[in-house]
């Protein structure tokens, strides 16, 4: 594989998934990104309904919580939202993805920098839960093909990890969580990206 | 099953509803939350045209009677409204979450906390009535494996709770009700979620 | 049957119609509300393209006929209307409900109240005409059984009463129409509902 | 038949066309009608996407000729159009009513008193010509049922009126056309239907 | 055929194309018309999907390259352009018509007359080039049936006219072209129609 | 073929791509142009879902890094983009235009001149890789045959290179890149094309 793909993570809002397909395990990336506008959302990579439902999801938790998390609100109106999962001709759905997209949002919005060979996978809820997901056993061992060394996972699946033979898996440290800001806090580091968007209220910037 | 997952009612605007599948009932939760914007209602989860109706007439209900329910009409013009209903990979039909829809949505533009260990089944009309629904008995065991202690239904299915061996059901309270401020009063409390959302209207806020 | 359910008519904007279904017929009511707003126009109730259509035409003729019926031009721009026929389940369709949305409409915008006991079904037209329904006869007997005393046909419909055995409906009054006016005379009293929403144009509100 | 129900010319903007059905010939009525609005056009009447499109063409037809025609184009974005074409429950199509919606809404946007008896198919095209069409047989002889005495047609469908026996239509004048102004001239009357519109632009109005 | 259909000029906007069916070659009209709004383009005629990109290429390279052809950039924000191809009841769809619509927008866009006993035939693509098209021989001899002189094709349609017996077509001239400024330069006459839409600036007549 | 067709370079917003389908390889055109506007996305040629995508990511990677490519970001408000990829008649679908689309937006939007006797293809991702496609060796026979001397390939697509009997390939130079940038840098000249358009802010040329 291209270790360029996805071991840099200098770019804001880009975060790794795990994904399952009848021919196995493998990884995805969530990429997105900001452009000066009105608050438009964009969905792209051939998704289907329940996938781009949790994109919308994604949004209104990080709409309702922009105070906790650390956001100005003001920034939802003032730009645009574009997210894309490659490759754009593989058709993909499912509400795996769930987390995986909080957190790039959260860091594209944020500009944080998103934690190293970590992957992710859980759906989640509009009041910040995070649900169970199936295929572990097959995400698990893409995750460790693709020199992935931290797993964010919902409690609920701790027991899927349990029937993994420990040799497997035993490179690998698994953080089991039940509400979204556990993963916001796993994956995102405080630190932001270099050169990182400014992403201050346009009024505050016209007023200097 | 994970208790944290529902028992708690620390937030607004989420409530237990009882559902009716081929492999049995179920409990279901409506998820409600506001953030900043200019009334749009979203729905997600999967959630079929009957069942996005009920959200419709939900919200009709609430404009028109917000006066009664004390919630200031700026409300709806200045919060965007999204609904989900977990999990987001079953599809989801029917009218009988219409009662849980609109106590969600109460809730959430009262701030006011939903009574606990409470479920919920019935459809609502436009005028306030609440009508009978299908599934009762499969419903009604599925909250009692769930630690549901109250359940609010239309007046009209007490002749299905008539049926069921009473046994099954002596630690269940019943409420029947026939109209929608009935169930208002019975699942929401006077008292206020923990660090409530403030929604008094923008105009008040920048006078200030 | 649940008495209440309909025989009440304190509520403005409910009226009963008559509907034929390959069971026989049975009675529907159409409800519809206001709330402040920009005139949007909203249906729910799993209604089919024509009888969407039916509520345009309603709309469509009391914007055009306002001064006539008595409603201030300035309400349709800001109040939107829902109009909803339970149960939401069941999918409904044709024309005939068209002066059943037409006196709904109407009884909502000047919030007059409703005659009791009475039912209508009849397809409207764009200049007021009153055309003739199928079901005539099951229409009748579903009107009988639900207590019905009144009720408003086209003339064109007479000779399917003539051809009822007298006995089955001597109970009954007919109204046979040719126009919408004389549907809106027959159906709504002149007086208001308790606790009339004040429909006055805002700024006249204002002014004072 | 119901002589009232089309006899009548004292509303503008209702014309009599001639459909041709799998059972024959037939009469129909293209209603419109005028509220004050912003210039949206509405269509009902279950009708094809032929015949939208002939609705289209009519109000580009009218926008693009209102000087000639009589109309000042203030008109077309005060008001919206609304055009139903009775009975809903019949799906209809093709692009033979183009002439009769032409004078229907020139009727409307003129408040001009339509021919009384008179009756039109035809299509029409942008630039005001009008097209031949079929079922022209079947098309008279309804008329001729209804008290028809005046039909306008296409001129290059007058090889189909004169397939016809001539005793059976003795009693009806036909007028051909190629050119959509002949068929206003024909069909309105410079007098204005009792009690028209006040369709002077707001600017004005409010000047004075 | 009916020669008034066609052989008049006087009308800005309405130019002959070339069509190919199952059943033979036959003409076509492009009928373009401009009423006061806001640059909003309609397209009707039973067009399909391939037919109506044709017609927003068009619009686009007319955007683009206003200035070369002499049109007010103003022009397309303050008129509404309606594009019409009789007969409403045939099906069209392909890109043939591509350099006939062109020429139409063109021509009502500058309001100069098109060039008599023309007909023309060709894909355009975005950049202004004009490409080969399908049924050549089929399309000249339905030319020829309705008393065409001259006819537009592409460069590389010239091999499809070479096939054809030259006494046929001996009475035809024929302009090949690659680029849409030729097509428009052959097709349009300097003159204007007789009383020409003024398409001046709003702005400019206010001023005055 | 026509020379001319596409070996000119003097019209900014033109790339070529290289296509496969089932009848072999060929090459593609990426037409874009701007014209005066607000910032609207057309999008012609007949394409897929899949294709449509490409564009809205290269549209996004554009907005989202105009600063370091040298667009105002101004630009993207007051102009509106069309894409056509001729032939209007053949549908087209995949993500393998991606930089071809980047490429040709980047043109367009810079005025600069795209490099000549060059062809690309490539899928591209939001934060700008460039991913491997398929048909590599077909696209490339194809690109000889139409007189390419320079072709661009993702990193990942060198393989299929190598697996080309080097006879054949010998006159071609290969560009192998993994970021987005690199395309741009490669494809576009530092000149302009001759008569560039204006695309300084409105607000800018105002004030002159
Ligand atoms: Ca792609
Ligand atoms: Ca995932
Ligand atoms: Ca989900
Ligand atoms: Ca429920
Ligand atoms: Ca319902
Ligand atoms: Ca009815
Ligand atoms: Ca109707
Ligand atoms: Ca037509
Ligand atoms: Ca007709
Ligand atoms: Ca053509
Ligand atoms: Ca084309
Ligand atoms: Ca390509």
């Amino acid at each position: 594989y291209d270790k360029d793909l996805y071991e840099n993570n200098e770019v804001a809002g880009v975060v790794t998934g795990l994904a399952w397909t009848q021919v196995g395990g493998d990884i995805l990336f969530i990429e997105s990104s900001l452009s000066p506008g009105k608050g438009k959302l964009t969905l792209t990579g051939n998704l289907g309904d329940v996938m781009k439902e949790s994109a919308s999801i994604a949004m209104a938790y990080l709409r309702a919580h922009s105070n906790d998390i650390g956001i100005d609100a003001h920034v939802f109106d003032e730009w645009d939202v574009h997210i894309h999962v490659p490759a754009g001709a593989t058709p993909k759905d499912g509400p795996s993805a769930g987390v995986t997209m909080l957190t790039a949002l959260t860091s594209v919005f944020t500009q944080r920098k998103v934690k190293k060979h970590l992957a992710m996978t859980g759906e989640i809820t509009l009041r910040g839960k995070v649900l169970p997901v199936g295929g572990i056993k097959e995400k698990i061992l893409a995750a460790k093909r693709a020199n992935i060394k931290e797993i964010i996972l919902s409690k609920s699946n701790k027991k899927d990890i349990l029937e993994i033979k420990e040799s497997y898996i035993k490179d690998l440290t698994f953080h089991y969580v039940s509400e979204m800001n556990e993963v916001i806090q796993l994956a995102l580091l405080k630190e932001k990206v270099n050169k990182p968007l400014d992403l201050s209220p346009k009024e505050t910037k016209s007023k200097v």
